[in-house]
C-alpha cells in the first residue's frame, strides 16, 4: 500500500530544499536560441543529470548536434506500465531585459510567485516530477511502475537534436504513456489536463530591395520599399476576418466537433476578463469561432518581430536595402509544417510586389496533437491532479506547441498526458515570467500521486 | 580684374592641404541623431568656426537648444550682392556598421573617391566654399561681394535650432542669394544646378497591443498582432499604384508643367541603367509619371525602419506588445508638413484595426521649394560651374529635402542656388558614403569662380 501520508509529510518538510533546487536551475541562463550560451546549456543538462543520478536513477547524457539530451530511468516493474516523463531545460530569450523588474536569471519570490525566466516554462514544471520520484525514494518506497526521464535542451528551438536522435533511441524510450508538464491550468484554482496542442511552422521572411540602403529623398518614388513590400505580403497572408490565404492551408484541418464546443462552452470563459487581463480593448480573430476555439483548435498566423532598416533614435531617411519579419503559423491536427512551408512559398510566388525578392528561412516546425480524453491513463491522471490540487481538473486543449510531442507519440506508439501546473498569465515567453509557488508544491504532490494512480488505473 | 590663373595655380598647389582639412573634419563623428554625440557636435562646430576664422572672416558660434550654428562673414562690398553660403556639419548615423568596407569616420581614398560618412553629405561639399574663400584671401585678392556663411549641425534632424533662431538672426543673414552645395550632379561628368527640392514630413508610428508580450501559442488567434496591424496600416497608406491615401494629401500639390517634363525628357534618363545601378529588378512608383518625375516632382511615402518584437537569432514565439515604423512622406510645393501630420492622424482614425492603439511621434518636417531657373544668379552660377567642371550644367530638380531652405527663402526674401557636386550613387545616407575626389577639387574651383560671376551677373 502506498504511504500517501508519509509522502505528504516528506514534501511538507522539504519545501525549502525543493525551492532551493529550482532556484539553482533557474540561475543557469540556458537560452537555446542564443548560440553564445552553449556552455550554459551544458551546465543545465549536467545539473538535471546530477539531480536524477543522485536520486538513484540510471542516468546518461546523450550528446547530439546541439544541447545534450538528459536520459534517466528507474528499474523496470514487470506487468506494470512504463511512463516517460518529457520536459526541457532550455528557456526562451529573456529580452527585452529592460522590462524585467528583477534580473531574469536571479529568481525571486514576489507576491507568491517564483519570478525568473524558465520558472513556469519549463524548469519549474519539469522539476516537480524529478522531485516527486526523489520523494518516493527518500521515503524508502518502491515505485509501482518504471519511470523514464527525457529532458531536452532545445524545445524552444524545435527539438532538432531529439528529432534526429529519436529513431536511434526509440527502443530506450519505449513506454506506454508520456507525461508532460509544460502547459497551463485552466485558471487559477482550476487545474486542467490538456488533450490537444497546436503545431507550429516558424519562418523568417526577408524582403530584399536595392543592393544598398538608398537616400529616401533622391530615390523615393522610384523603387519598391522593402518594408512596404513586406507589409503588403504580411497583410495579404491573413484577411481582416482572420482567414489565412496560403493555397490549401485549411485542406487538412480537422474540424471542431460539437461535443468539444459544448464542453468548452461549459467552462464559463469570459472574453471581457480575458481582454482586461491582456490589456487590450478588443479580442479579435477568425470569424465563426469563439475565443477558446480560436486559441485551442484553429490555426492562426502571427508576427513575432520586425527586422531591418533604421531602428535608432531620431530619423534616418533611407530606403532600406532589406526588411524582414519573424513569423509563424500555429497549426492544428492534421496540418503538417513542411506542407505549410511549401504553401507559403507558393503564396509568395503570387504575392511578391515587383522590384523586390523574398527569401524564406525555415526556423522550426512541429505538428499538433490531440489525444484520447478517455484513456485509462487519463482517468489516473485526473485522480492524481485532484489529490494534488484538491480540485477536480477539467479537460482542455492548449494553443501552444510542443512540436516534438507528435513525433514522439508517432515513434513510440504510446499515449500522452499533458498535465500543466502553469497559469495563462505566467508570461511564459515574456518579461517577468512567473510560476505560482504553491502550484509548484501542488505539482510535486500531484506528481507523487500520479505514479500510484497510473499503475492502479491499468490494473483496474 | 580677377586673377583666375593665380587662383587655379593656388588650388593646384594646395590639393593635398585641402584634402587633409576635409579628412580632419570627416574624422569627427558628428551624428546629430545620436544624443550621446553632443561633444562631437561641438568639436565639429568649433572646427568649422576655426577654419573660417583663420581665413580672416568675422566668425561666431551661435548657441541654441542643440548643436550650435556657425556664422561668419567677409566685409560688405557696397553696391554688390550679398551671398549666404548654407551648409551643415552634421551627418547621418553610420549604421549598419558591418556593411562599411572601412570605418565610417576614418576617411580613405578608394577608387578615386573620398570614402567616409559625411564625405558628400555635406562636409565635403560644404567645405569647397570655405576653401575657395580661403583661396581668394591666400592669393591676396579682394572678394567682389560680401559672403556670409551659415553652417548648421542639425540638417539631418530637421534644423530645429536654426528654425528657432531664424527670426532673431534674420537681420544678420540678410542676403540676395543663398548658395547651397548639398545635392548631386545630374550624372558623372554632367554637372547640374538644382532648382527644386522636395519637402519632408517624418514620423514614428507605434502600434500598441497587449500590455506585455504574449506567448503566441497560448494567445495566437485571440488578439490583434501589433505587427500585422502596423503592416495593414502601412499597406493602406499607399496603393500598389503609388497613390497616397491620406485625406486631402494631393489637394495642394503643384502639378508638373509640360515644359519641365520636356526639359527632363531631353536628359536621356535610362530606367534600365538606373535599375542596374541600384540593383533592383524593376523600378516602381506612382502611375502616370516617369522615374525622374516621380523622384523630383511627385510626393511619395517610404518606410525607413521597422521596430519591435523579437529581432535576435532563431525564433521567439511572442505576440509583441508593440511594433513600430519610422516613416516619411516626401512633399512637393506647396504641401505643408504640419498639414500632412494632421492628414496622417485623420487617416489613422479610420484605419486602425480593432484591438490596438496607434501613437504618432512627430520627428521632423520641412516644405519643398522651387526656385526661378531664370534669375541672374542662375546665369552666373551656370558660368561658374561650367568653368569649374569644363561642362555646361543642366537644370534639374532633386528628390531630397533641405527642409530649412524653404524657411530661409521665406524669412530672407532671397533667391537660392542649389549647386551640388555629389553623385546619385554617392550613398549619402548609406554605408560606404563617398565623394569623388576630383569633384571635390572641381567644386572648389567652381566655387572660386562663383563669387566673380555672381557679382558680374548683377552688374551686367
Amino acid at each position: 500500500m502506498t504511504d500517501f501520508a508519509g509522502l505528504d509529510r516528506y514534501l511538507e518538510n522539504n519545501r525549502q530544499t525543493h525551492l532551493d533546487q529550482l532556484f539553482e536551475l533557474l540561475r543557469i541562463p540556458s537560452v537555446s536560441a542564443d548560440s553564445t550560451k552553449r556552455a550554459e546549456m551544458d551546465r543545465a543538462a549536467q545539473w538535471v543529470a546530477d539531480r536524477l543520478s543522485r536520486a538513484g536513477l540510471k542516468t546518461e547524457l546523450i550528446p547530439g548536434d546541439g544541447p545534450s539530451l538528459v536520459y534517466a530511468e528507474t528499474p523496470p516493474v514487470p506487468g506494470q506500465p512504463v511512463v516517460l516523463v518529457y520536459g526541457h531545460y532550455d528557456v526562451q530569450p529573456a529580452d527585452p531585459l529592460e522590462l524585467w523588474k528583477s534580473p531574469p536569471f536571479e529568481p525571486v519570490i514576489r507576491e507568491g510567485n517564483i519570478v525568473a525566466r524558465g520558472s513556469t516554462d519549463d524548469k519549474g514544471q519539469m522539476l516537480t516530477h524529478v522531485l516527486s520520484v526523489l520523494a518516493w525514494h527518500a521515503c524508502g518506497m518502491k515505485l509501482p511502475l518504471q519511470i523514464k526521464f527525457l529532458i531536452e535542451g532545445q524545445e524552444e528551438q524545435g527539438s532538432e537534436v531529439l528529432e534526429a536522435k529519436l529513431p536511434e533511441i526509440a527502443k530506450r524510450l519505449e513506454c506506454d504513456v508520456i507525461v508532460i508538464s509544460d502547459s497551463s491550468q485552466y485558471a487559477k484554482g482550476q487545474p486542467a489536463i490538456t488533450y490537444g496542442l497546436r503545431g507550429i511552422a516558424y519562418f523568417e521572411l526577408r524582403v530584399h530591395g536595392p543592393k544598398a540602403d538608398l537616400h529616401s529623398g533622391s530615390f523615393g518614388g522610384a523603387v519598391t520599399n522593402p518594408a512596404l513590400a513586406l507589409a503588403r505580403i504580411l497583410t495579404e497572408i491573413k484577411t481582416p476576418d482572420g482567414k489565412i490565404q496560403l493555397p490549401g492551408f485549411y485542406d487538412s484541418v480537422v474540424p471542431l466537433v460539437e461535443s468539444e464546443r459544448a464542453m468548452w462552452n461549459s467552462l464559463g470563459f469570459s472574453d471581457e476578463k480575458f481582454a482586461e487581463q491582456l490589456g487590450v480593448a478588443a479580442l479579435t480573430g477568425e470569424v465563426g469561432y469563439n475565443t477558446l476555439e480560436r486559441r485551442w483548435a484553429r490555426p492562426t498566423f502571427d508576427v513575432h518581430g520586425l527586422l531591418g532598416g533604421y531602428q535608432g533614435e531620431g530619423g534616418k531617411t533611407i530606403i532600406p536595402s532589406w526588411n524582414g519579419a519573424k513569423i509563424s503559423f500555429r497549426l492544428v491536427p492534421n496540418q503538417d509544417p513542411k506542407t505549410v512551408g511549401q504553401q507559403l512559398r507558393a503564396f509568395l510566388k503570387d504575392h511578391t510586389p515587383p522590384g523586390v525578392r523574398v527569401e524564406v528561412i525555415d526556423l522550426h516546425g512541429g505538428r499538433g496533437v490531440v489525444v484520447n480524453p478517455n484513456s485509462p491513463y487519463m482517468q489516473g491522471a485526473v485522480k492524481a491532479v485532484e489529490e494534488g490540487f484538491d480540485v477536480k481538473p477539467v479537460l482542455i486543449r492548449e494553443g501552444g506547441s510542443i512540436p516534438i510531442v507528435a513525433q514522439m507519440v508517432d515513434a513510440l506508439h504510446c499515449d500522452v498526458l499533458l498535465i500543466g501546473w502553469g497559469l495563462d498569465d505566467d508570461g511564459a515567453h515574456s518579461p517577468n515570467e512567473k510560476f505560482c509557488l504553491e502550484d509548484f508544491y501542488r505539482g510535486i504532490r500531484a506528481s507523487s500521486r500520479l505514479w500510484h494512480h497510473l499503475a492502479q488505473s491499468v490494473v483496474a
